[in-house]
């Protein structure tokens, strides 16, 4: 893998070049107004070398990609009991999920859906209270990164609160089938602020490093979780990372990951690379346009895919 | 992996001695009368070194692990194009697939549950007949696994078909939607066939190494398929291959695999192993029971799984 | 109502020239070359006397009107054991009824959609077979409308078998919740024949007169059905007559009545009226569009309504 | 109708004495404390006699049946318009409403179910706030019922919005799909207060004196509403008036009517009598088991049917 680098700046070259970048998110204005042109890279390989492209240092909203690190406090939390709450099957349905929480009672599928990520807030704020809890979620990241400038971009959780209806809507819903053990205000407010958080590629490929290096922190070689553990976080990434195009990502790109609406996608090739791509632009499963690309680009240059035999 | 002699052994004998065996399938009597006692596993090694235990030269009815392979056969003749009529998404709903294809018009989910396989027959069965259509599958097979007493059940065949109520409704709402080439019944027909092939741990195990070795077929060094492709078969297993059970398997084995009713599945990890387990009885998704934790066990005593690093 | 002859003649005189006439039925060649021009009605009243305007006279593919009357033979040979087979609920969802049949395992809705017809034929043909089946129906309209001239359009029934994929799903799917006693074909082919019925305008409203006067046939005062059984299939007609456009027609003409897809409409004031429309041009729900129109003028000009107060 | 009085006292007092007795809602304490024993009936003839029998001067919570009074303030306010923010089609599914309006992008399929109804108070609401809406429906009923002692039960109107998560859930869905104008809180308030208004079967009977009057108030001859507008009322009660069993309401009884989980149905026999019942059991369809008896039973001896001739 002696030209890394070069793969890298390939891909940010192209990317910064590609003529269809998808569709911005624009339910919040907060999103709405990132410029399209944007695209960054970093990877982190196992040894610690880093190689970055295009706009790796540009602090973006992160969304969804953060439901991975809030699973992971709280499985530290609860453990396996966390998935009597919430299953770990794609939800692989057109539909989407409010129609599965009634034919099945309020478990959601899985912890990437906003349903599960719902449930999975309800338990890291279990007998916390939203600011703590909030700043439990800074402070995992921050160390998992080694970078204290990761902040919450308090604009785009506040926009989140006041047009999250549909979130509203699952939040009630579920509790409704006893299924939220706080009150929905707080488990939303806490759900609002992770999604509100604001990293850069840089920051977000380290703090994913822990899912590449069988569970430990590099720095200091402590376990973040058990090697099984971020194995099977890798698996859920891998089975419900990307919603309904999942199965897509899997097929093209085969490397576990993890998307989000602001246009950032965390993957992670085990005993490899952690790997971040932001670009806003989304296509139509509501994943990154440019990002999914760009991760297929660096597998087919790199091999890297856990479908393939080990390079 | 010097004790993967052992291993085997030990899995071997901790299923025959197995209590909860799950429910043996029961809609044909074929399937109903085999013996719920039976474990059988065979695990062929990158360099072809093979290891049996149970009842692993016993054949049965490998049922939906012969999509694996039509699958193969319908990508080599049509390519990509088969993306068009197919898609290669989860299920991943409660609700079985006639609901699925009502909301998408006609084109099933993935070409591993029931209504995509069905279509996956049809572009097989385009322009030659039933009887030649089942004879290349049957060819195909005996060439994987380098053993030419691979044969049809024709017992099962027919019970299938005279049974086969749902399968009716599949195909016919398939073809309202203009999605089935061939007559109904002549598609049908080739789908009841290759569920009714009869194969043991050892052929079968043999007959899927072409998965692990990027293609290549293990004694000419033939590629089957191209690596890219047999790749991407791989990844489609890992999300579908186990009906609404594919991200459980994921999450506790990470192997890519392919059930059947019959009780068998079939497993690759790429540039290590190929695997078959049989277990008729089977676990509320449908999924043989000691087959999905004979394979835990050996991902868990071997470090196999695409979510570890490699060993 | 003096003046009904003149009503009948001006809303002939007004569908004729209509501007906006919907879309004719294309699935089969038979349907689609009927002239979108036509329409027809025909007024019987409770003493017996006839109003007819338009093309009255000319015979046109009954389709799911026939449903009336394979339900009325239906309840004659097993009486309310028929309900533990088909529901009397309205369907009322956009999703159509293969949805419905996953989730209420095989027992389709109501008797007026295809799913619960389909089951009403399979009773009417438990015993006998196709030919004698459809041989009583055609001599129960014949007996009702008195006239003999009433035939099975033999083209319109083996178009209906060869284009019937999604009645085919829907039969095999029931057959396989084990709710149709007969082989698949046999109630299909009972159920294709029903379809092909040609009537006219007036053989229609005669044949309907039972259900407005107490379950009585006319000439001879005998009872066809008892006036509670007629005063029951009114209630089904009026809830789950028109499919999805049920409620709607309730709502603008208040009057029960089954609609078909060769754009005839039967409807019953009880006590009153039995009348029967056609104009080929169907609406979104698939009832025709004139035909609806034609007896919402006809309910505003008598103040025949079931929701009104006697007149 | 000589007997009419006669056959109101048969009635309660086989009611009373009615062993299957239905089960009492008991999601809030206010309506699981009610004597499951209670029955009550009332019934105004059009010439404005009463007949009355049981509890039928004991106050309940009319629940959903505000629903009727809600929907004619809101088409007294916006007219048809409202039909473009609220279908009329029976929800007919045994799926609850969440999953219809998913794929109904927000419109309720009718005014009577939950969904619908938070549209009607959401209409009701505009251009005033909770406390003046709230009013406004009192003084209408007081208004209707000749009777200025009807009231909101202040402790039902607060654990219906201290429990009512699957409502919120609705509420906020709808809005989502931006089929709320006010806020989701204020809204929520307003259907929480209708659903706690206390009546007894006389107050209730006489409330829907309209409705059986071509929309006349009887003390004034004033129209309330158009006839057109009550008989069409009257359908869309006949259609969805009792959720998922109005088919099953309309085969038995044959009468327009609307239910509420408080136990109470109000009925409308078009030019002959204002009905109201009452006891708390409810059947597996959420409608008052007795209440519904006790109609059937009315309905056969009195010949009330609107699918019978007029007697």
């Amino acid at each position: 893998m002696a030209d890394i680098a070069n793969i890298v700046a390939d891909i940010a070259a192209e990317m910064a070049a590609a003529p269809h970048r998808g569709k911005v998110a624009d339910y919040i204005p907060a999103l709405a107004r990132v410029d399209i042109g944007r695209f960054g890279i970093a990877v982190i390989l196992a040894d610690g070398t880093v190689h970055v492209g295009g706009d790796a240092d540009i602090p973006f909203s992160i969304q969804s990609v953060s439901k991975v690190f809030m699973l992971t406090i709280a499985l530290g939390r609860v453990g396996d009991a966390l998935w009597r709450r919430v299953g770990r099957e794609p939800s692989g349905s057109a539909f989407n999920s409010i129609v599965q929480l009634e034919s099945e009672h309020g478990i959601p599928r899985n912890p990437f859906i906003n349903a599960g990520a719902i449930v999975v807030s309800d338990i890291v704020l279990q007998g916390s209270d939203v600011r703590s809890a909030a700043g439990d979620l800074l402070r995992f990241l921050r160390f998992l990164a080694d970078d204290d400038s990761i902040v919450i971009d308090r604009e785009v959780a506040e926009s989140e609160a006041q047009t999250g209806f549909r979130n509203y809507a699952l939040a009630n819903y579920i509790k409704a089938f006893g299924n939220l053990r706080n009150p929905v205000e707080d488990t939303l407010q806490l759900y609002f602020n992770q999604c509100g958080i604001a990293m850069s590629c840089r920051q977000l490929a380290a703090a994913g490093r822990y899912l590449m290096l069988d569970g430990r922190h590099p720095a200091t070689g402590q376990q973040v979780v058990t090697a099984r553990r971020a194995r099977r976080i890798n698996a859920v990434m891998l089975t419900c990372g990307h919603y309904d195009g999942s199965g897509e990502f899997a097929y093209r790109v085969g490397i576990p990951g993890k998307s989000g609406v602001g246009g950032g996608i965390l993957a992670v090739v085990p005993g490899e690379a952690s790997i971040a791509v932001w670009s806003p632009g989304l296509n139509e499963r509501g994943n990154s346009q440019l990002g999914s690309l760009a991760l297929e680009r660096l597998s087919e240059a790199t091999g890297w895919s856990i479908f393939n035999p080990p390079v």
